[in-house]
């Protein structure tokens, strides 16, 4: 059952998702969108923008079937434990932003939502209150019993996929062990075949040491580790081509032929995709059972109420989770 | 004594440099350029590409004092071991190589020439012949008797320097010392001011791990290391902004208001420069007591001979070169 509803969860009540939500709102969506939050959180956040924003209450079971028209929002109420100054954490609601979470992401499992979208939360006051949290990613991979999920982030004309993520540089190295670099490159596979449609999917992967190692000259991984591993995937079928060194990979001559690069670690691949997707870049977690897209910007407590912010990456994410939900229909 | 003549090293004979100094020379350069190789390569290279250039030897004591006219080239006749077949290496010439290098860095030392510019020589030729060799700015390290030098890459708009090079990624967590990461700003501030006449270099500094280790969550090296670090040089007067995350930093509201980016890696500073700046990025040895800059590009095996090549990233070296040797005076 696909309804091609989506959830939106705006994270952290004292950052700028509810200002996300409520400056969105003025734009019609092409499908039914329905923020997981407090109405209450809304109301308040939309009064101290200046924003007009007609909150329509929806519940489970009673889902709307129409887009909400422009200038109105669907709330799943979901009420807040302590009130939110704008800027300010407490650590009293750290389990409200729990609950928005769980509740897209069980909807998702539930076939109520096709996908969800989530603004920024913020990983340490949640770990202040006492509950372990590493993150949106490790939440839903524990929520859907996933052992092994992808981060990629994308911006217009270019995808970037990551064999690790938020490990220390010096421990990068021993984590590039054929065993995740053939899990992490077959989910990418499967996922651009599957969630974006594309039939036989061209990826680049980068080295891990400059210059791709330099034939032995700069680390031994290229030759040990990752040209055997491509070597068995592409015996499967795979269009994987390198590893190439980083710094000659991002050019147009490559680029321009490749669905998506692989690279080995977070600030290999990221820098790019952030210079050349400033503002309009999306994070989406490959693996997962459920399509989850999220904006590629913190939870920017100072700008929390100001107004002065820009919706184009939750926008991207929004786009994003659309035509995912579609190609997998 | 600085006479604004520049040394021109085409590097390794069997690759694109001669190729490159010829297409040059149909150019009007501002200052007396003088070609430092063989002039049998260079008129044989010239039949094979099509190309008719003057070549107009000179010699030391006699050197020219006017540009040379556009469709000439000054060479400094340096004889070849072994002739040259475009694309084919030959440990043969390795000698020829090293000898066109020491020319041209001891008529800088000596002030024959205001600067250097290298075309790509290639190190496992080299290597095989039997002489030690690990780069153009080791080589010129040594010949100037320099301990530290820094590696800088340089496209209109960004400039990106390293604290490390050319290392395996799993030494390089081990190699961000205080020591290194401050002698490494240290030339970086000094050569900024002195070789591109900027009075207060606006400097910003990446962490080594993902978000700048985000509060120690993921790598304490910032904390250890990188913040004392740049402390102790902020106290002597430097404007350094950071550790901060590459994938940040790299965004037009930081670099809009940076001289120069200093990377802790290879990895994590070059995609984004050469992304940016590809076909027109140079490399720039700071630190020398000379001036040097390169193309950014190797030898192009595959490519000698056959004209279709860009001689982009060659033309922005010479331009920087004479930016440097023109504040320098």
């Amino acid at each position: 059952m696909n309804t091609q509803r989506f959830a939106l969860t705006p994270g952290e009540p004292a950052g700028i998702g509810p200002d996300l939500c409520l400056l969105l709102a003025s734009q019609h969506q092409p499908h039914p969108l329905i923020a997981i939050t407090s109405c209450d959180l809304l109301s308040e956040r939309a009064a101290q923008l200046g924003v007009d924003v007609n909150l329509l209450p929806v519940v489970p079971g009673q889902w709307p079937e129409q887009p909400a028209p422009a200038g109105s929002l669907y709330v799943w109420d979901t009420p807040l434990s302590a009130a939110v100054t704008p800027g300010v954490l407490d650590k009293a609601n750290a389990a409200f932003v729990l609950h928005t979470l769980t509740r897209a992401a069980q909807g998702c499992v539930d076939g109520d939502f096709a996908g969800m979208i989530t603004a920024p939360v913020h990983k340490g006051v949640i770990n202040e209150a006492g509950i372990p949290f590493s993150g949106h990613t490790e939440f839903l991979a524990d929520l859907t019993r996933t052992e092994q999920v992808v981060m990629m982030l994308a911006t217009r004309g270019l995808r970037v996929a990551l064999v690790t993520t938020h490990l220390p540089l010096r421990q990068v190295a021993d984590a590039i062990t054929p065993e995740r670099l053939m899990r992490v490159t077959r989910i990418l596979h499967a996922d651009l075949q599957q969630k974006f449609g594309i039939a036989q999917p061209r990826i680049l992967v980068c080295g891990l040491n400059p210059h791709a190692g330099e034939g032995g000259h700069l680390g031994h991984e290229e030759i040990d580790i990752i040209e055997p591993t491509l070597e068995l995937l592409r015996s499967e079928g795979m269009d994987l081509r390198g590893p190439l060194p980083a710094d000659t990979l991002f050019t147009p001559k490559y680029l321009e032929h490749c669905d998506a690069v692989l690279a080995m670690y977070h600030d290999q691949g990221l820098p790019v995709l952030k210079y050349k997707g400033f503002g309009a870049a999306v994070n989406i977690t490959l693996g997962l059972p459920i399509i989850r897209t999220s904006v590629d910007h913190g939870t920017a407590l100072d700008l929390a109420g100001s107004g002065k912010i820009d919706t184009g990456s939750l926008q991207v994410a929004l786009e994003t989770a659309y035509q995912m939900a579609e190609t997998r229909l």
